[in-house]
C-alpha cells in the first residue's frame, strides 16, 4: 500500500469530495460519497445507516455491495443492536478485524440468503454539532485508515445538513405554494356548503391526514356544531354538538392556540364521545382555531379585529407525526379560510335579504288583487325554469330571479277600485289596469342594477304578432326576458285556481301555449317551459298544493 | 516549513474545513475561510471578491488584513483590471513573486492611505460546474502551496452555492409567506376602491418597486382604463384610458401572458403617452394580467373558468432588475386578488340591487300618500345617523338602512280612500290608518336576516310614556330601533313641507323633540339626532332642496 499522505493520493480524493458535494440531490450524494469512502479504505463493501431519532431506529440508507445487500435498503434495526449500534451509542470510531468473534455481530438481519459474509467492518459514527445522525460501515477495508475516512464522513455530515435543510426549505415552498393556490380556488366560491366542503378536503390533502372535522360556534348557544367532517364512514355525525370549552377542539376555540396531541390517549382533554359515535379511532390530532377577520364593508379602515367562529382538526397523519411546521401551515389555512367563510355569509345574508324583501313586498302587492295570491312567486320561477334551458347566464338568471318577482309591481299604481274589482273590467278600468307595465317600469327605473332585466316588468303583456300593450311590439323586438315572462305569466294565470273557476290541466295548458306560438308567444320559450316540466323542474300551484312532489321537482330544486 | 502532505498538519486543516462549513450563515463561512487559507499558506492578508456577473465587477467581499484594507470592503474592480480580473478571465491560478514588476497590478484601487504594499500574491479563481463566481487572493504567503488552497477554494465555491440556494429558498418562504398575509388582508375588504389600493400598494412592498398601476377593462369599449396608481405625483392620470391591445399593458391583458421590460426604452410596445402625461420616468416594467375564477354563487361545481378583467405593473425596481422570481409571485398576487375583485363587485351589485329595489318600492308606496315624498328614504338616513352616534355594530346599521326605508311598508294594506284622503281622518280611517304597523310586520314576517330590525316597522309609532300605537309599549320595552325609527320619523313629518304648510325650521323642531323627552321619545336618541346634526351629517328636506349642501353633510358622506 502506497502512503496515502501523499499529493498524489490524497487530492484526487478530496477533489472527487468536492466534486461530489456539488450535488444538491442527496440521495445522489450518499451513494457517490459511499463509494469514494469504500474505495479510499479499498473496502469490499459498505453501508450507511441513518438515524431515525424518533422511532430509534437505524434505517439502510444506502448499501454497496453484492445484488443480495440491495434487499436490506430501507431495513431497519434498533439502536441497541449490532455493532452499528454501539458505534452509535459510543459516539466514535469502532475497527473490528474479526466480526465473527464479536458477540455485538447482529447476524439476523443479514439472513440465511447472504451468502457473502464479511471478516472484518470499520465502522464510525457521523456527527453534527456532536450528534450523531448516522453510521457508516465499511466491509473488509484493506486499508482500515479511521483518520482519512472519519474525516470524509465529516464532510457527509455537514452536507446531509445542508441537503436536508435545502429540502425542508424547498417543500415548505411548495406546502406555501398550495396554500396560496388552494386559498385562491376557495376564495372563489361564495357558496357556505361548497367552501366548508374544501376546507377540509384541502386541510387534510395539505397535510396528509387520514380524516378531518369542521366545527362551528353556534352564536347562540356557545356550543360546537360538527358541520363538515370527511373520511369518516357514519354521516350522522354531522350536527354533533361540542359543549362549549369540551374537548380539544372547545379548547382550541376557547383559548385561540393550537393543540398538537401526539397520542390522544395521553390527553385528558380528547373528547371521546365522537369517537364513540363514529367509531373512528382518533390517534393523532392538531386541532387550529377559525380565526375570520372582521370584514370591511365601507369606509372603515385598518380595521384588522380577529374573532373566532370554530375550529378545524386534521386527525392522523398518514406519515409520520404532525410537527410544528404542519401546525404553522393549518393556521394560516384555517385564518385565510375563516375570512372567505365570513364573505360568503355576508353574501349569502344579503342575497337574502333581497330576495327575501321582494318575496314579501310582491306577496303584498299581489295581496291587494285577491285573485292572484302567489303569482308573482310563481311567475319567476316558471322564468327561471325556462332561462336555465336556454343556457343564459348565471348572473343573469339572478337577477331575473328578482326582475320575474317585479313583473307587477306597477299594480301598486293601480286605484284599488279596478285592481279589487270582482266582475269584468269595462274600457276605462281596462285601460287603467294595462297602464302597471309602465308604471312598473318608472318605480324601477332608478335601479341601475336590474336595467338589463327590465323587459320582464314592461314587455310581460306583448305578444309576438305586435298585438299587445303597452307597445304592441313584434317579433324579437320584444326582448328574450319579455318573451321568456310572458310566457310564464299566461301558463301561471291558466293552471291556478280562481274564486270563479278551476285552474286547467297542464297538458291542456301546453295545448294552448302551442297553438299561441306565432301569434302570442315565442316559439322557443313554450319549448322550453315544457321541456322543464318534462324533467321535474316546474311544479304548477295545484301540483304544488297536492301536496308531497310526484316529480323530481323539490329533490332538483334542493 | 515542515511537511504539509503529513496527517499532522493536514487533518486539523480538513477538519477545520469540514467544521467551518457547519455554519448556515454564509458571511462567517466566507470569513472563517479566508482565515484557514490564509493560515494554510502563512500569508499576511487576503482578499475574497465575488463576481457581479451582471455589472461584469469583482466586489471586495471578505478583507482581511490591516484596519486600513477594512475600508475596501464593498468597493468594486472592473474584471477587465487586475491581477484579480486576469485570474477570473483565464479561469486558472496565478502566482505572482514580486507585485512590483507585474504590469497587471492595480495601485488605484489601494489608494495612498494604504500603507502597507504586498510583496507577492497567490491568487485562484472559486469555479462552480466550471464557471468562475468569485477570486481569492493571498498576499505574501511564506508557502504558496497551489493545490492546497485550491482546494479549499473549491470547497469554498461549493459552499457559497449552497449556502445561495439556501438564502434564496428562504427568501422565497418569506415572500410566500407575506403573499399568503396579504391576500388575507385584501381578501377581508369587500370595499372595491379598498381592494384596488391595498393591490397596488402591496405590490410595490412585495416587489420592491418605487411605484405602480392598476388598469381595468372597460367591458363596453375594451379600452383599459387607469384606476390606481401610487407613488406617482400627478393625480389626474386617474381615468386615463390606453386603447385595447396598446402598450405592454395592452399586449399582457390581450395575451395573457406575463411581460418582464428590464430597459423601456428598448421595447417598442411601451406606451409613453403615460410617462409624458405623468412626468414619472418609467425605466424598467413587470406588467402581469389580472386573470379573476369564475366565482361559484350556487351549486355549479368544479368550474375553474378564468378571464382576464385588466392588469397590473410593478414599475422601477429599487435594487436590482425584476426577475422570474418577482414575475412568478407577481402572477399569484394578480390572480389571487383578481378573484377578492370580482367577489367584492359581486357583493357590492348584490347590496346596491337590494338598497336599490327597496328604495324604488317604497318611493311607490309613498307615492301612494301625495304628502309624504322622500319620506322612507329621509327616515332611514336619519335613522341611520342616530345609530351611528349611538356606536350600534355595522352589520345592525346596514339592515337598519333596509328596515328604515321599509318602516311605512304595511301603508300598502290601507285602502286608498284612507290613504289618499285630503282632509283629516275620522275616528274609523284612523283607525284603518294606524294598522300599517301590523301590517307592514306581517308582509315582512318572512324575512328572517330582518327580525332583529323588524321594531323599525312595528314600533315607530310606540311612546315612551305608553300611549302609542299599536301596542302601548313604555320606555325601554320600546326595542332601541323602535326609538331610533320614532324621533326620526317625526323629526321628517315635521321639518318637511306638506302642500297646506310649510316644514317648520329645524332649531324649532329640536326644541319640539327635546320637549317631548320621557313622553313621547327616548333621550338618547333626540340627542343622538342634533349631535348628528351639528356634525354635518344630517341635512332635512329643505335643506337638501336649497342646493348645493352649506353643511359638511355631502363630502362627509362620499
Amino acid at each position: 500500500m502506497e502512503n496515502i499522505w501523499s499529493s498524489e493520493y490524497l487530492i484526487p480524493i478530496l477533489e472527487r469530495a468536492n466534486q461530489i458535494a456539488s450535488t444538491s440531490q442527496l440521495d445522489d450524494l450518499l451513494d457517490q460519497m459511499m463509494d469514494l469512502v469504500i474505495e479510499t479504505c479499498q473496502g469490499d463493501a459498505g453501508t450507511l445507516y441513518m438515524l431515525d431519532r424518533q422511532a430509534n431506529e437505524l434505517v439502510f440508507n444506502v448499501v454497496k455491495g453484492d445484488e443480495n445487500s440491495r434487499l436490506l435498503l430501507g431495513k431497519r434495526i434498533s439502536v441497541t443492536q449490532g455493532i452499528v449500534g454501539a458505534t452509535l451509542r459510543e459516539r466514535k470510531p469502532l475497527w473490528v478485524p474479526d466480526i465473527a468473534k464479536d458477540p455485538r455481530w447482529f447476524r439476523d438481519i443479514n439472513g440465511p440468503d447472504h451468502k457473502h459474509q464479511p471478516h472484518s467492518v470499520l465502522s464510525f459514527p457521523l456527527l453534527l454539532h456532536n450528534e450523531p445522525i448516522a453510521v457508516v460501515q465499511v466491509f473488509d477495508p484493506a486499508f482500515p485508515e479511521l483518520q482519512l475516512v472519519q474525516l470524509l464522513g465529516n464532510r457527509m455530515a455537514s452536507e446531509i445538513d445542508k441537503a436536508m435543510l435545502l429540502a425542508a426549505s424547498q417543500q415548505r415552498n411548495e406546502r406555501l405554494q398550495a396554500l396560496v393556490e388552494i386559498i385562491g380556488y376557495i376564495g372563489s366560491s361564495l357558496n357556505q356548503d361548497d367552501i366548508l366542503h374544501m376546507i377540509i378536503d384541502f386541510a387534510c390533502q395539505l397535510l396528509n391526514a387520514e380524516a378531518g372535522s369542521l366545527f362551528l360556534v353556534d352564536e347562540e348557544t356557545g356550543d360546537l356544531v360538527l358541520h363538515v367532517a370527511n373520511n369518516v364512514t357514519e354521516r350522522n355525525l354531522l350536527g354533533v354538538r361540542v359543549p362549549a370549552g369540551k374537548g380539544i377542539i372547545g379548547y382550541v376555540v376557547r383559548s385561540g392556540e393550537t393543540v398538537l396531541v401526539a397520542d390522544t390517549r395521553q390527553d385528558a382533554r380528547h373528547y371521546s364521545q365522537v369517537d364513540q359515535d363514529s367509531g373512528f379511532e382518533t390517534r393523532s390530532i392538531l386541532a387550529v382555531p377559525l380565526k375570520a377577520r372582521t370584514v370591511v364593508l365601507g369606509g372603515e379602515q385598518g380595521v384588522t379585529q380577529e374573532h373566532i367562529i370554530g375550529g378545524l382538526e386534521a386527525l392522523n397523519k398518514l406519515e409520520g407525526t404532525f410537527d410544528q411546521e404542519d401546525a404553522r401551515l393549518l393556521e394560516t389555512f384555517a385564518n385565510q379560510t375563516a375570512t372567505v367563510l365570513e364573505i360568503a355569509r355576508l353574501y349569502t345574508n344579503t342575497s337574502e335579504l333581497l330576495l327575501g324583501v321582494v318575496k314579501a313586498l310582491t306577496t303584498a302587492i299581489d295581496a291587494k288583487d285577491p285573485y292572484t295570491e302567489g303569482h308573482s312567486q310563481r311567475v319567476s320561477d316558471y322564468s327561471l325554469a325556462i332561462a336555465r334551458e336556454l343556457d343564459i347566464s348565471t348572473e343573469t338568471i339572478n337577477h331575473l330571479r328578482i326582475a320575474g318577482l317585479l313583473h307587477d309591481v306597477g299594480k301598486i299604481g293601480v286605484p284599488d277600485i279596478v285592481l279589487k274589482k270582482p266582475g269584468h273590467l269595462d274600457a276605462e278600468e281596462m285601460a287603467e289596469m294595462k297602464k302597471h307595465p309602465m308604471i312598473g317600469e318608472k318605480i324601477m327605473s332608478s335601479v341601475r342594477t336590474l336595467q338589463n332585466e327590465m323587459p320582464a316588468i314592461t314587455e310581460h303583456h306583448e305578444r309576438v304578432d305586435g298585438t299587445g300593450y303597452p307597445k304592441g311590439l313584434s317579433g324579437e323586438d320584444i326582448s328574450l326576458i319579455g318573451r321568456i315572462v310572458a310566457v310564464a305569466d299566461v301558463f301561471d294565470a291558466l293552471t291556478s285556481d280562481r274564486p270563479y273557476r278551476q285552474g286547467q290541466a297542464t297538458e291542456q295548458v301546453f295545448q294552448d301555449l302551442l297553438a299561441g306560438i306565432g301569434t302570442h308567444f315565442d316559439a322557443n320559450c313554450v319549448n322550453a317551459l315544457i321541456s322543464a316540466y318534462q324533467r321535474g323542474m316546474v311544479q304548477t300551484q295545484k301540483e304544488r298544493e297536492r301536496g308531497p312532489a310526484h316529480t323530481q321537482a323539490q329533490t332538483q330544486h334542493h
